[in-house]
């Protein structure tokens, strides 16, 4: 499994993943989830991925292959689309081809269908930040003022603490703080997430990477703010009354 | 849904239950999900139910049958089984065969089968007390000191606080505080887990119900608990450094 979550706060997008992949129990590997196409000054786009790992690779081969193409255009190459929406359409299109080509070669070997979805995240020039939820099937849903972040994955016990914590005027600081306890808890829950993570912000209007870090397993900072979570919410259990 | 947790700590068993049920989502009502069969100073079995009502109220009512039927014998009635697991045995049976009943007769009208599980606490006098989780298909895992708790229904938002803070020697009032925290984030993250709350203790050799607390919405302490604990985790998140 996996867990992936997107932040679209008034300052800025803050995107995080995990890197565990497995097939079975007894076959765990370390996959990096987080793609990012970019154009400094002109876009940024950033794919967090979950699901059949040969589904996300072929997908995101496919969209690096119609970048490069010579003859690629608005229509077919992420770094030309007229906006953010087309983005994600074309993002769709391509995530629910590769799926529909994977399972037809699945059903044929009686095998069950694999699937992935997608958190999309960018900003072209002229355009204003967007974070998108792309189903398997290629259809998509966007974060708003109300409902300012997306999860992919394993999304169920780092949700609390987002649904607490994460309003749009979230300062970028206090986002990254809450999407990295939010994967804290993931991680202590559920075996099938696993550490390094890569974490990302992308300051509104930015256009280009603001910040990018690769946390490794013995991360100081990360064990710091897990343990001290880890005491302030046993102190503050202590103190609540029945 | 449902979200029911059990806890078995050295000082006796803690339950809870929710008590929304829903046939779609348009279709919302509120049963109770904690069944109790007491002989008091004899032994004290207590039930947790999750899944489809239909399946997990005929379960309840055969057993029920089985108690009052005068020609009932330890093989089939509940209140005279020599031990807990044998209790497990019997409700693990009703529970597969109600089960299959239910699925059989769905499957004749093309309709997706229906199943349920369960938590089963108890002790008989004798006996230590025990605490199950029965799987649909009847078989069935107990809770050990190294695992002191178990959930059925839609458990994950509420597993961190569990994670954390349950230990065997927590205390009933710590443990009766942690299940109504892991609650109140499930009610907080999902819309099918809905109040009142059933809230019971069992007082390890007490051999009887030592506290039952239905949990009304506007129950003043469950609110004001879940308000502070909604500051405190602010406060914590605060303080936090990134």
């Amino acid at each position: 499994m996996t867990y992936c979550v997107g932040l679209r706060l008034d300052d800025g997008l803050v995107l995080l993943s995990d890197t565990r992949t497995n097939a079975g129990l007894d076959n765990i590997s370390t996959y990096k989830k987080m793609f990012t196409f970019e154009a400094p000054g002109e876009r940024i786009i950033t794919i967090l991925t979950a699901g059949s790992l040969s589904v996300t690779q072929t997908a995101m081969l496919r969209l690096e292959e119609a970048i490069d193409d010579p003859e690629a255009d608005e229509s077919t190459s992420i770094l030309k689309a007229k906006t953010m929406l087309k983005v994600a359409e074309i993002v769709g299109n391509a995530l629910a081809e590769v799926s529909s080509d994977i399972s037809g070669k699945l059903k044929r070997m009686e095998q069950n269908s694999a699937s992935a979805s997608l958190i999309l995240a960018g900003q072209r020039k002229g355009g204003d930040q967007r974070l998108f939820l792309i189903y398997p099937e290629g259809n998509f849903i966007e974060a708003t003022d109300d409902t300012p972040f997306l999860q992919i994955g394993e999304h169920k016990y780092g949700k609390p603490i987002l649904d607490r914590v994460i309003r749009p005027e979230t300062s970028l600081e206090d986002g990254q703080k809450a999407a990295l306890l939010s994967m804290d808890s993931t991680l202590r829950s559920n075996l099938s997430v696993g550490m390094p993570l890569d974490l990302m912000v992308i300051r509104r209007d930015g256009l280009c990477v603001s910040q990018s870090r690769r946390i490794e397993p013995m991360d100081e900072g990360f064990m710091a703010m897990s343990s001290a979570w880890s005491g302030a919410l046993r102190d503050a259990f202590t103190r609540i009354k029945l």
